[in-house]
């Protein structure tokens, strides 16, 4: 017989880029991306994070936008399987984290039926890296004991949320890519019984230095965040631990505002004399 | 004058070390332990990720137990502001994120009213390491359009959280260190709405090649769950998502239970032919 010999079954690594700072992908994440066959990557995954790929690694980009994929979904899982069948190592990299509003589990579905091996690599996800870089603490003993992740988009537009739920006090509320909808949320949680002078924030290009904060009420927050640019990523976080990011902003950024309107709302501490370190 | 110049103002890094897999560190993360002059860490900080700090590098534990404190904060903080006054680079090391249960904000303090300058460096928290390894997703276009990250404890005792906004459909909710208030949490739950057969896992040592995972429905996972060795850190997982966990555990490991609880819940698909690699 001179048939030649199936070549060895590859693997595919599910893997979370993480928020946007190179710095904050994790240690495997990172080897992964210096050693497998190809990268099929995400319009989330930023440019610095792509660097990190050296040349001999092949890139795919099946980047997808709301109502513009690259990639359609039938042709991505198809050349997952199609390369991990061709014995090459593939990772599949998305923003953030790939369980959370990340669509993970429904791309795993292809390589379950394909028997493909796969392994999940976790990420910062963009509310632990906005936090830490806005300098807000999710949780606090005294202002929220528990915190809630949200999408603005559901499977065909808005989210349907139980606002009810999202909207009560002594927890911390994260909101991904809500700037759009945000006007309409902000109704939604004032109806549902969220106080509209609640603090709140919109945080772009989170952890990356083009970062920029916008901070207000809720009742203010969809009409100061609207001089964002609409076309990135933004993470809305509100909550009364909002009011303590004066004190904790480490990393200061050009385009970070710079005056609280929460005055009298956090209790008293001196300024951090931290700054963005280059 | 023959005064002695003042030694240079060091830095303070309050660092997230993660779910407990070493790998799992931020790339920054790793860095930080391996240039710093010392590294102050809890007791949830595993073995794995304090055997990459090097020789060259002190170590203090502080690790806080419930009711049993190693370092009482006070001192502690004395310790952070007294070896960046001099001159030293500290890494203030915490399991998981700091700012999600880790009482970041709260260390930040002593920092601030001393000058010192810190940075603040996201972690894979819990919920998410545990979900990538045991194979949860947690959100999910057709089952989980939130997630909720709450405590067990509160300041003095069980949590008092809002039960009803907890035990809303359509979310995915992450109970930290969750174990032995299980049995209330799960009454509190069910009084609020939330179905008993709601699927749920108890995860301990997520991440680590320890890693044993308990799954049952809301009703039953108390007492299942008391296989585990409860003095380890347990994350509960409930949600319906938690049914699709059989089709994407890859992290397989000899103390997982391997028969599923939810015949019948989840979608039919072909197993995963993941095995853990070592």
């Amino acid at each position: 017989m001179n048939a030649q010999p199936m070549p060895r079954l590859g693997r595919v690594y599910l893997v979370g880029a993480g928020p946007g700072d190179p710095d904050l992908l994790t240690v495997k994440a990172l080897r992964l991306l210096q050693t497998v066959d190809v990268v099929v990557h995400d319009r989330l995954v930023g440019p610095g994070v792509l660097a990190l790929i050296p040349p001999g690694v092949e890139r795919v980009f099946a980047g997808k936008q709301r109502a513009h994929h690259h990639l359609r979904q039938p042709v991505l899982n198809d050349l997952l399987v199609e390369r991990a069948r061709a014995g090459q190592t593939v990772v599949r990299l998305k923003g953030g984290d790939p369980f959370v509003f990340g669509r993970g589990g429904e791309e795993l579905e292809a390589l379950l039926h394909a028997g493909v091996p796969f392994e999940i690599v976790p990420g910062i996800t963009a509310a632990l890296g906005a936090a830490a870089y806005v300098g807000v603490p999710l949780t606090h003993r005294d202002h929220s004991h528990a915190l809630v992740l949200a999408t603005g988009y559901g499977q065909d537009g808005p989210a349907l949320h139980d606002w009810n739920a999202l909207a009560r006090a002594g927890q911390t509320l994260c909101l991904y890519m809500g700037l759009s909808g945000l006007a309409r949320m902000r109704q939604e949680l004032i109806a549902a019984g969220m106080a509209p002078t609640t603090p709140a924030c919109a945080v772009e290009n989170a952890t990356l230095p083009q970062q920029r904060v916008v901070k207000a009420t809720l009742r203010e927050l969809p009409e100061r965040a609207s001089r964002l640019d609409p076309t990135s990523p933004v993470l809305v976080i509100i909550g009364d631990v909002v009011a303590l990011q004066d004190r904790y902003a480490w990393f200061t950024t050009a385009g970070a505002s710079t005056a609280s309107p929460f005055a009298g709302a956090a209790p008293k501490a001196p300024a951090a004399v931290n700054k963005r370190t280059a």
